[in-house]
């Protein structure tokens, strides 16, 4: 199994998601604005992976600060991350998880603190791969036996600290005996699909086929899709879904075709303080993203473009949503933080 | 405007589609094979625009053929131009055109023959062009002023003689003083969104934005689009009608939120030997189209691909279809029957 992201001591190493598949190579941030940059240039990605390089990103920051100075430095990383990604929801849970901790410690010796936050970051990553396989058990049964999953983006072993949201219910559907295969959307702009689902899913021997985004209703209309797993970068308390542009669609034509389109999260994913997806910023991204390909322009210069980055699916296309606590069904009001307030192991 | 097929007199000169909008470059044909593989490799693509140099190939090959053997030699070019690509019925209709008017002049000396074959095939091509200006007119008075007309792949002056389907009919809506603005998808994998249409627009100042073919559903929940306008390859006698891969995809996220699909397509389009759609043979390409964008990998090696060019959009989701003779609404079986035969300028 690949590894996203690793602690090093004194700071983190991340394999470069920007250059798979041409390339395994791997970044190492020594200063959490380092950490923040590979954030925003998607070197790392996927909701609960940023929230593990956020979370490393504070310890980093709290190794390096003036002791002096400890509290005005926690309050600029805070600031600093907080700017990176808007979307992603784990980015500021994890943050609000550092600075909940450091708030505790106040008038500690100071490597007291630095340690205690970097022990906090290690139980961050840990517990993401323990909640992902929780998810995996939890998601599982819902796999249609013998058929095609259909993913979009990357929800996999990259975009957490490892298993995957998405990828994690079809690997965990896998191990409990299933035959199944995997459609993966390329996932335009940005080409999360076809750089990161595909190779990550035959490095480990799942068999895949890669198709276009804009292919994926026509295969459903078929009747060659079991079901839709997904993962999610923000979630509101009535069920709404922001994640990659392109999964209100494949939602859309989920149940216009009756197949089920299941979402997998942890609930570090809730942001149960909005009542409906319509309040989720989402990030507008460069054009360029849209106008190149690993830099060959695809489009006449000087176009005009738009790259929202993600999009909101309303609750009524929402089958379920997995979470390490259990699988939610609408009402999600209810249902959410019934599971929200849950305990890993609980339900 | 662009001149996307001309005639030289012994052959044909194409403005090269796999390289736009990085170069404009040409490609002459001087043989009806150099004219298939023209149509083969996508160098010329889009159903009248396949027409028109199926057209022409047929006349090149009565140019260069044995007086002796002229019988044989129609009958090899024809199955040769039959096997270059399947959905496309624009093709077979141009070949049987040439085809009849070949029989009916049986006999007569082989430079009348040639004569006319070439004066047809210039026929075709100048038909074309009428043909879309009179399918703008009819199109024009559908789209909404003040909105933004979304389109997918190309269906323009580059997919036919000149002036376009769907963009004939959004050409049209501008030219009666609407204001409207183009939303293009790029159209993956050949990209004819990114690459022609965004080009074709941009030459013409018509304003127009480039999203990703999965942006679409979500512009359209948010109000954006006041019409959706494609072209088509093939239309059964139902109203069911192949168009590039994602346009299925656009007609369901169109109808779920209440934005009228139309379809702009020439009467030649229509194949009323086939009951439905689910009769048209659809085409799958190469893999490579999938994997990499201009020669660069976008995948990892190995990986498994689909790659259907066209899909199918069952007439439910079909506001209307409008060609040169009129508007064909539901029930599709009577209005597309009585719009194929009557004449230019009838209805």
């Amino acid at each position: 199994m690949v590894e996203t992201i690793q602690w090093t001591g004194s700071g983190v190493v991340m394999i470069d998601q920007t250059r798979l598949p041409r390339e395994i190579a791997y970044v190492t941030c020594g200063t959490y604005e380092e950490v923040a940059e590979a954030i925003v240039t998607m070197v790392i990605r996927g909701a609960p992976a940023i929230g593990v390089a956020a979370a490393m990103g504070v310890a980093i920051g709290a190794l390096q600060a003036d002791p002096a100075r400890l509290d005005q430095e926690m309050e600029t990383i805070r600031a600093r991350r907080a700017g990176t990604r808007p979307t992603a929801v784990n980015l500021f849970w994890a943050i609000d998880r550092m600075k909940s901790l450091y708030a505790s410690l106040r008038g500690r010796p100071v490597e007291e603190i630095r340690a205690a936050l970097v022990e906090e970051a290690l139980r961050v990553k840990a517990e993401d791969i323990q909640i992902n396989r929780a998810m995996g058990a939890h998601g599982a049964p819902l796999v249609p036996d013998g058929k095609t999953v259909l993913t979009h983006c990357n929800a996999g072993a990259l975009a957490t600290a490892g298993y995957g949201t998405a990828l994690g219910v079809i690997r965990a559907a896998i191990e409990s005996g299933k035959k199944i295969d995997v459609f993966a959307d390329e996932t335009r702009p940005f080409l999360q699909g076809a750089r990161l689902t595909a190779w990550e899913l035959q490095q480990d021997g799942i068999p895949v086929t890669l198709i276009t985004d804009n292919m994926a209703g026509w295969f459903m209309h078929q009747g060659r899709i079991g079901c839709v797993v997904v993962g999610a970068d923000r979630i509101a308390a009535n069920g709404d879904v922001a994640n990659k542009v392109g999964t209100y669609s494949v939602a859309v034509l989920a149940k216009e075709n009756g197949v089920p389109f299941y979402v997998a999260a942890p609930v570090s994913t809730l942001d149960l303080t909005l009542d409906s997806g319509a309040r989720i910023p989402i990030e507008e991204r460069a054009s360029k993203e849209v106008t190149e390909v690993f830099g060959v322009p695809v489009a006449p210069e000087g176009i005009a473009v738009r790259n929202p980055a993600f999009d909101v699916t309303p609750n009524r296309y929402v089958t379920a949503i997995i979470t390490e606590h259990g699988v939610a069904t609408a009402p999600y009001e209810e249902s959410l933080r019934r599971l929200a307030s849950a305990k890993l192991g609980e339900n």
